[in-house]
């Protein structure tokens, strides 16, 4: 009776949502402590101190109606005011409110940006490996995914296959970084090649292509690695930015857009964005989230706690023998399967209670996705672990 | 550059969100006093003071990780068996956690629903007058909207229309009551009439047709009018729910779907929701309100409030000489315009600073819909300004 797409959907099911379930299953079976989850992208290290109080603050001195009510679609005018104030603060860009679309996440914002732009069989470029679920956000609206392979020799974007990539069709393409699953952070040099590339593209084809920069991981970066602006280097760039990670508030769904001024067809992507998150149902991003995020946008979560699990489980598996790119950002590891079946070894994982994700679903076989935005004694105890693992497939 | 569909959405705009940015645009000029904005469902009445509280407790008692972090798509476990059981409380069902899926607001819900049952060209039958938007919410994925001509002897559903409607390819009717635009309840004769009809259309086309009741409204209903939950009368009802009317907060984006087990294909319906909510990028309902709506789910708005309303404005156009049947629920009133030209008359209306919606957008020409969630004041001081447009039209 469903749809047919959803047929699919359910089936196919997102792998790594079936593992958190499982995780949550298995913890019942064998004790939470003794099972291993690294297959979701679920911050846990603690929002900053100052969140809570934020909340308490304003409920306890705002009227009801300017926390609680309905606004503009796209959002309160002073938070997207402070908002532009705050990215101009960081990256010395020239944003006002009117570059600002409040969205429920990023997952809402990709939602809005695609449903503003793209035509039925337009097509919309990604870099392999990507995080699995902008398959259904281009299909949503009739559009279609075109991946450039991975480069996997340090994981930064294959911008040569990308070049022959481009068509007519293109309509966006859309990055990552700090990327997940890999961690990597595209340098500055991949971010002005790739818009040399759109640039000459644009040119050739008399179009205009968007670049959509999904920055969630943005500031989880370590050892001061630079995460380059991207509207700064491309002038038809959108940003897609959550403060699911900078926050630890994934399940508040709090994210916006940025629309430069600069971009190709501003009012009516601007205007676009704001009837889009109204008539997919979004309405608004939530109300006291917005308010919270204005008030809390300059601060982060500690970092260095992920940076700790970062180097013990980096260090540990390479001792081990597992090859693996060490990340810059975000919180998640890719590693090379040693052996070719990552979804098998993903299984063998899975019998040892370590719940982690096969690259397959990144569109990147032979590798595993380790998500250790965890407690660092989950990481100490999966170690043996993963080390018995090695041991098991070097005897195969 | 955006998409075409996007770009007549944007023509087209939402009548209703322009006046909302056309009132405070007045309001700046004319002074927030002398502007009588009746163009939005914005309730006016606080929130209980008890939501405050629950926010404040839950931040202070509750974990970060409980109450900002991810969960299941459907939402939490804990909360959507509360909700179950306060529904069974009131309506004498017998749902538990698995037929509720939280929600972002009822457009979210509504889109979930549409996403998970709806084909490319699947058909969807309303009821005029009818809210604009489900047509923006049976166009995302496909369907097309088939709408029932208005009965405007009482506003009841036109069923003998309705009947000769229904096809193989009809998946859906949406139904709302209370309804907005005009108040009017859907009494349990008009429930049981239709129920009768699905089943029979059903067994003559071997198909499944799902009654999806937009409820939004369900607690805003006066002298105690009886409003039927429909689960009770029709097996496949999936109900959409919003607490963003009966406690106030319709910025935070928060209601549930009641999907009952006794509904065709029950189990793909109900993971479908679920991923469907993934993939539109809804991810979850917002997390902390969540928790806030199960801990306040018994809870309602001083309803006396908008019947106060209801009453005075009722009373005073129909002493000017306006025609309209009373509501027996939201806050709306659907008055017959006194020229064959809806538009025109809300033009003329705006001129005197009075915001009010043309029928026509609600595909019931000849008509125009007062939002009365308004201060007492706002409705008092209109009152000469209604007056006056009558007399002015009857010079004509």
């Amino acid at each position: 009776m469903i749809a047919k797409d959803m047929k699919n959907s359910i089936k196919n099911g997102s792998i790594i949502r079936a593992m958190f379930e499982e995780g949550k299953k298995r913890a019942r079976i064998y004790g939470a402590e003794n099972v291993f989850d690294f297959s979701l992208g679920n911050p846990n290290v603690e929002p900053p101190e100052q969140i809570k109080q934020a909340i308490i603050d304003i409920v306890s001195s705002e009227k009801p109606m300017n926390i609680h009510g309905y606004m503009m679609n796209s959002g309160y005018e002073d938070v997207r005011e402070d908002i532009a104030k705050s990215i101009n603060r960081k990256f010395k860009t020239d944003f006002t409110s009117r570059n600002i679309i409040m969205t429920v996440g990023a997952g809402g914002g990709a939602n809005v940006v695609f449903k503003t732009l793209l035509d039925p069989d337009d097509e919309v470029i990604t870099f392999a490996p990507f995080f699995g679920e902008y398959r259904g956000y281009v299909a949503n609206f009739g559009g279609k995914l075109v991946v450039v392979s991975p480069n996997t020799v340090d994981f930064q974007p294959n911008l040569i296959e990308f070049r022959d990539k481009v068509t007519p069709r293109t309509k966006a393409v859309i990055i990552n970084s700090p990327n997940n699953p890999t961690g990597v952070v595209y340098s500055e040099k991949t971010i002005i090649e790739l818009s040399e590339i759109l640039r000459e593209k644009q040119k050739e084809f008399g179009t205009e292509i968007y670049l959509v920069s999904d920055e969630p991981y943005r500031e989880l970066a370590y050892e001061n690695v630079e995460v380059p602006y991207p509207t700064k280097y491309f002038e038809n760039t959108i940003v897609v930015y959550s403060f699911s990670k900078s926050l630890s508030l994934p399940g508040e769904r709090i994210g916006y857009l940025v629309i430069p001024t600069e971009a190709a067809d501003y009012e009516n992507v601007f205007a676009g964005a704001g009837i889009a998150t109204r008539i997919l149902g979004f309405v608004n991003a939530p109300s006291l989230f917005q308010r919270v995020a204005a008030r809390c946008v300059d601060l982060e979560v500690d970092v260095e706690v992920y940076n700790r699990n970062r180097e013990l489980l980096y260090d540990s598996l390479k001792s081990y023998g597992y090859e693996c790119i060490k990340p810059e950002g975000a919180f998640y590891m890719f590693v090379k399967s040693p052996i070719a079946d990552d979804s098998r070894f993903c299984d063998m994982a899975k019998e040892k209670n370590i719940l982690i994700v096969p690259g397959t679903y990144f569109s990147c076989p032979g590798y595993f996705r380790i998500a250790y935005c965890v407690a660092y004694d989950t990481i100490r105890n999966a170690l043996p672990g993963f080390k018995a693992l090695m041991d098991e497939v070097s005897g195969i």
